[in-house]
């Protein structure tokens, strides 16, 4: 930060997107004595009760859109789907950080393991598909049991589809609703890791310790953290998310998805933003992933992201919340819940971190 | 909690008081799944970054109050000067908690003391001093060096005059500017130290390792934890703490000043409310006291205050905020600031925690 002044205090953060993310990092800007400005098209979004301000207007209201921009000191995300006209216009008033080639390629499957190839880094074996001969070609290359998914982002399992023999590929394809997709061959992984690292506007990297995630239903169920990883694969892990974060010249916290494989670690997404499996550094680190990326877009030195506590964070989805009064009961339990009032299956209510001092 | 349904998720906690105690309220409110509304009759309140309505309005503005009470489902409080007449219109409507009896005694010095004294707890030696011909007769009595303090709540320091000889006594006494005052005698002590401790709907009593206290012009710089204690204080420590709290039939989170003295702990002071020195549970603790204190007010069990990480907390206050950036840098230093735009001398404007994983 030798040279780069921070945000003064007071400043406002604006947060595209008012979900459970925009809500905690609304609350780290608190405390480092930063402001937010919420901008989302739902009513009554989770960081509305948190936040200082809140915008409710589609991404293609252009005078909201500007009227936000003027009443922030810089921009961020909690979401990576925000359309390209809105960070347009955006931009030409605000910076954008995390910035804009960071969200291309997240947005873009084929972008992203395009560039993560570009860097050396393995990923599972994928080609564009946009037709039934795409298709069939492809599997031909990367065989089955493989996996095809929408091009543009899906969220928690949304647009995918297991093509487990040639036979599965019409149906398959008939799921994509005529959108272009990648077809992603299986890797053959023990489990997955993810790394939070963040970078800062000074370029310097920090990384989180790696989570182990278990997922059902292609949702995030549990983080624990220590992984298991040996020596080797956890520096792998950090020297992988330093690459990306580096290559894309990013500010801010991304999360890093990994399979453990035989051969190594494979990388299999990248979310630039906040991730949920890093919610464990809220309660096992002086320093979370929110008041890091905050740190980071505010231009303050990163953070002291040392590990003093293990943790288990297990997402709490759709009737979890009932599960509340019992885990409000637990020792070690910090349990945080988003304000959301109606409990949906599959609707990420809240979270619990069950602490485990470090012997 | 057994027979007691909690406030349901997504309902308004109201909390008089927009400093920055009810800040870090409404933030653990949040997590909670709780909305905060803020009653403070300032302009721009550090509360109100993060809670979910903000009254602007004197404490004497009736249908401000009403307007409020109806407005929330329970009111709680972040500093005890609350006037009576305001007090009495809130609790006609909602219910108060801590109750009005912890408030009385905190509010005034002679009632609180002769209310630990009841309970058989030993505090300085005092008197109550409405006259010149009062405070000869106190001093003849309790002796010199002693205290003249206001009888109604000072805070940090204020309202205080030190008599180090009888020719030191008009002058304090000038210095209450003609209201009630007490006298309290020194106690020789070593260190202090406090407690935090709650009690839940339930009755149920949770107390927080004892911290030691170090004050410079008597407002608090620092808190440790663990503080100096051998294991028969600190159990004494705990006992105190709970017997006050069982005795005014509490809910809610209270600080309680002790001094470590030769002949066992004297109870110097007692908040009924979140306070300063229990800021360390932040960074230290799984539940925070801001937390506990929204657990119990709402009828949740209380949390697991166990302590994972040994704990720093010293406050910043005035100039201290421009060494921010400093402190930024350093590890395992957790920042907690108050979003004030003005740094005054004396004031309050964050703290910050430093962490130490337990050996």
């Amino acid at each position: 930060m030798t040279d780069i002044s921070p945000l003064p205090f007071g400043a406002t953060i604006g947060i595209l997107g008012g979900g459970q993310l925009g809500r905690m990092l609304s609350v780290a800007a608190a405390r480092l004595g930063y402001r937010t400005h919420v901008y989302e098209p739902g009513a009554n979004p989770p960081a509305a009760d948190v936040a200082h301000r809140v915008t409710t207007a589609p991404y293609e209201d252009a005078a909201a859109l500007r009227a936000f921009a003027d009443a922030v000191d810089v921009i961020t995300y909690e979401f990576e789907n925000v359309p390209t006209s809105a960070l347009d216009l955006l931009e030409a008033a605000r910076p954008i950080r995390p910035n804009r080639r960071a969200l291309a390629v997240s947005q873009e499957r084929m972008a992203e393991k395009d560039f993560l190839t570009s860097l050396g880094l393995a990923t599972a074996p994928y080609a564009s598909v946009k037709s039934a001969a795409d298709l069939d070609a492809a599997l031909a290359r990367i065989g089955t049991p493989a996996i095809l998914k929408t091009a543009r982002l899906g969220y928690d399992g949304k647009g995918q589809a297991r093509i487990m023999s040639a036979a599965d590929a019409p149906a398959a394809l008939s799921d994509m609703a005529g959108q272009p997709a990648v077809l992603e061959g299986f890797i053959n992984f023990s489990h997955e890791v993810s790394v939070i690292a963040a970078r800062g506007l000074d370029g310097s990297v920090a990384v989180y310790d790696p989570g182990e995630n278990v997922h059902e239903g292609g949702i995030l169920r549990t983080t624990t953290v220590p992984a298991r990883l040996s020596p080797s694969h956890r520096s792998d892990a950090v020297l992988i998310a330093a690459r990306i974060l580096n290559a894309l010249d990013y500010v801010g916290v991304m999360g890093v998805e990994l399979f453990v494989t035989a051969g190594g670690l494979v990388v299999n997404e990248i979310a630039p933003r906040v991730h949920n499996s890093g919610h464990w550094t809220q309660n096992g680190c002086a320093i979370d992933q929110f008041e890091q990326h905050i740190r980071a877009v505010t231009g303050w030195p990163l953070g002291d992201g040392t590990r003093h506590s293990d943790v288990v964070m297990e997402n709490l989805i759709g009737d979890d919340i009932e599960r509340v009064p019992a885990l409000a009961r637990e020792t070690q339990v910090a349990i945080h819940l988003y304000g959301k009032a109606e409990a949906r299956p599959g609707r990420k209510m809240g979270h619990v971190n069950r602490v485990r001092s470090r012997p």
